[in-house]
């Protein structure tokens, strides 16, 4: 046994990280301990904190450690738009990549009956109020394009629509940059069937 | 600002592992705080334990957290015997591929003078007075075959030659199941100089 008990335990615990298997976790454990002690001490000191400090924000459902996140937290955002996303990095690429200045709710998943994920794990009791409280304009529908994702988005149309509030769903079609030689059939399809008039 | 400042720190935080760039932490980060909360409070707790407890065997100078490493603390293996790698990942790759029953001298590093790294560094002034104990019987050069790696086995080599010791390099060559025509110029070179007779 040329590992200690402890490096090897270190090595076996690298590897709850995804994408980590032995050899990436071995490089880990062996560059933390041979060429950066400090940083190591700090990730262990911060993932600590992080793990014990963070749940979830009380009215987005996002990652925060504190009562509200940052952004329910901004009187700046309007709050007459909210954007109803999968997970927290859905959050985050949507923030990088445009200007939305509304407010978000974080589903933590989606609908997925045979996984025991029903409405209730979604918190969209908690979204149902949100739309019966009368303050939103639009909800606009960024759930991924992909079957349970569909389903997801078309379940909470209905209970907008049920308040009569306006709901969009976010474009799906060729990405910018992409080729129709090398796009799937069904991008395609949809593409033709979504359409746009240019007049 | 999407991310929480702690989640922002932990994401910082994990970038210290190598091979981690922006988006592997971010995928990180969100993966222990969605997923996986008491893998990453194990991992975290290992961390400082380790980092606090894990120093260098005083014998071979392996990562340990004990006086000294299993190998060396272990009677069965041959005294007589010196394999001498640069790092602990040489150690783990030797244990777990060759059948060798010595002990190690791990230099932690190769001569680079330029980088300051001299022979007191890799801690050859020890490695002198194992060779003066007379205990040894074969010295087995396993640094790397790069420029640092053959001046430190070159030095290393005439430490051990001034005692009597005898002294081996492990073969260089076509790597088992390579192809010649794919090997690099360099190393079919060195395969045919260093060529064994088959009488």
């Amino acid at each position: 046994m040329p590992e200690t008990d402890l490096l090897k335990e270190l090595i076996e615990a690298l590897r709850c990280l995804p994408g980590v298997g032995p050899k990436t976790a071995q490089r880990m454990a062996l560059h933390l301990l041979e060429r950066n002690r400090d940083g190591g001490k700090q990730l262990s000191e911060i993932m600590r904190l992080a793990l014990e400090k963070i749940g979830r924000c009380s009215s987005c459902r996002n990652l925060t450690e504190h009562k509200k996140c940052s952004i329910c937290a901004n009187n700046n955002r309007d709050k007459s738009l909210l954007c109803i996303v999968e997970t927290p990095s859905d959050v985050i690429a949507i923030e990088q990549a445009t200007q939305f200045t509304g407010r978000y709710f974080v589903l933590m998943g989606r609908l997925s009956p045979l996984d025991g994920i029903g409405p209730g794990e979604l918190g969209l009791d908690e979204l149902q109020k949100k739309f019966a409280s009368n303050k939103l304009k639009e909800v606009i529908l960024a759930t991924n394009p992909t079957v349970e994702g569909e389903a997801t988005a078309f379940y909470i149309q209905k209970l907008a629509a049920r308040e009569g509030i306006a709901v969009s769903r976010i474009a799906h079609g060729i990405p910018i940059g992409g080729e129709l030689e090398y796009t799937n059939a069904s991008t395609l399809a949809h593409a033709f069937g979504s359409r746009l008039s240019m007049n």
